[in-house]
């Protein structure tokens, strides 16, 4: 018998998360049965799409997210004591699995350093990069690109896939600081969306030949206007909307089919989980750029399963730069 | 020396358009130069793509549109006197071309009772119907499409293809006339919306294994209640939006972009002029349906070019069934 930590849904997010919402309650689990582990939290991971993924069927559940974890007792030949693996068991500090959806991790690639890669770069973040780009963007040399909350864990490594293919790639964020993070990651113009004067003239002046391609992580006024400042035949992929995430009532916008129409965009959404057998040929890509140099990544680390909480509030208030992770 | 009228935008429409906005004016045209021919109007096509394509710099000019056309005058060896042609002149009698942009009709199959499908089924809207909907919707048997402006010509063409293809078709008309004419080409659910009580509830039941596909006329309410309520991997093309042609003030709506991200929707606008050289496969085909008897078409005729405009400001009253067609 031991105990694991959880953070439970206690109550459903209305607007801005707040931490009362979530509570760390404690948890007996049962001895392990034939076939089953125990695995111990080493890293877990924040994410945007985590606020939205929570309904009110989730009240009193465990918090949902994935986590890399040690494998620390085991009646499953597949998995052995020792073994790294990652999962989305949620927010908590240990669990019993029977290796359902459960990824080994390859310590030859996810070594001590770099653990916390497997749901960044070399997990779900970098899988979304990947495949969202260059599945729905369909970059050609020369072409510009648009990326909405570009300092995050998947912008800032969708604009560099952008510039190894050859494209323009234009940035927006939320300080200064990011704005030098993505100037030093080789984007061609970033830009603070917090000071700019107009969105409007921001992009003219950032896309002289016009938008080909545009990588959403935000929806509301970014789309409204980046849409019809489109190219004809421009592809929109929307990976996220976090400008809607903590609305609190129905978002409302310019309904905007007449610039669909006539430049014949083609706008898609994109839900990583649907990829899954997709993501090997991403990490191995990735993994090649990044052994040579072509492709960075960042990570904001919070220390402490006691300081989840905080580390997620921060997806929303623009406090971390690239992918955000919690250290058990 | 001879004489054309024509229709010259005098002032930009303003919501929906008025008769006093165009005035017809006689025009002497020169003597035909070498290369050149003259041709009269035989079919005048009104569409309403007509409305969206006007802009202040199109004041002065002639409206535009096809027509069917037959030769009067030639000094062109490919067009000789007799033979007949659609062409993009605008609204106006008699016309001098050099045979830029015209396409000459084989007699085999624009016979003289099929002369105006040259604009119809077996012209812009046959092939917008053919290429729009197999393309973008990819249909696959068993699948549910639902169209909105149903009974226009190119949404009924659009159903009889879906049902060719073997799946469930759902269609929006805006009069009980129009729903019993769907319902005679084969729709299994027509539908009149200015009678339903609720979009929502009539989707619910008219589409129990929920939307796949969604062939879009219209826009405003349809689009803002038919996209959450689509099943994943949707596909959606934007064809037109009638809703707001004539509407004088910025179109507001829910912006969408959760439910295009949760169910990896896939948004595509259509502008036929784009898709030339496909033309000819969506003829063959539309062809042997109409000689099969597997795709009706219906034409809503106005005599007469001077009542042009009246079929025009038809197309915005919900007047006509099928393709809107001038006899000159």
């Amino acid at each position: 018998m031991t105990t694991a930590r959880k953070y439970v849904l206690e109550t459903l997010f209305q607007g801005t998360p707040k931490k009362s919402d979530l509570k760390i309650v404690e948890e007996t689990l049962p001895a392990i049965k034939d076939g089953e582990f125990l695995a111990e939290a080493v890293w877990l991971s924040v994410d945007p799409y985590m606020r939205t993924l929570v309904n009110s069927s989730n009240i009193g559940n465990t918090m949902i997210g994935e986590q890399v974890a040690k494998i620390i007792e085991s009646k499953n030949d597949d998995f052995k004591v020792g073994d790294y693996i990652a999962a989305n068991f949620g927010w908590r500090t240990k669990t019993i699995s029977n290796g359902d959806q459960v990824r080994k991790l390859d310590r030859s690639v996810y070594t001590d350093d770099k653990l916390s890669t497997a749901f960044g770069i070399m997990g779900m973040t970098g899988a979304t990069a990947y495949l969202a780009f260059l599945d729905i963007c369909v970059p050609k040399e020369g072409e510009t690109l648009v990326i909405t909350g570009a300092a995050g864990a998947v912008g800032s490594a969708v604009g560099q896939i952008a510039k190894i293919k050859g494209c323009r790639v234009v940035g927006f964020a939320g300080s200064d600081e990011k704005v030098e993070y993505l100037k030093g990651l080789g984007f061609d113009e970033a830009i603070n969306y917090k000071t700019m004067t107009s969105l409007k003239e921001a992009l003219d002046k950032a896309c002289p030949k016009g938008i080909d391609m545009f990588f959403d992580n935000v929806g509301g006024e970014f789309y409204d206007t980046i849409i019809p400042q489109m190219n004809n035949s421009g592809r929109v992929v929307i990976v996220g909307y976090m400008s809607q995430y903590n609305s609190e009532k129905p978002d409302q916008g310019p309904r905007l089919n007449p610039s669909i129409l006539a430049k014949e965009l083609t706008i898609r959404g994109f839900f990583i989980y649907n990829w899954l057998p997709r993501w090997p040929e991403a990490f191995k890509a990735i993994g090649e750029w990044i052994d040579k140099g072509q492709l960075k990544y960042t990570e904001s680390i919070t220390e402490g399963f006691d300081n989840m909480f905080d580390a997620f509030a921060g997806l929303f208030t623009g406090k971390h730069i690239g992918k955000a992770a919690v250290k058990a």
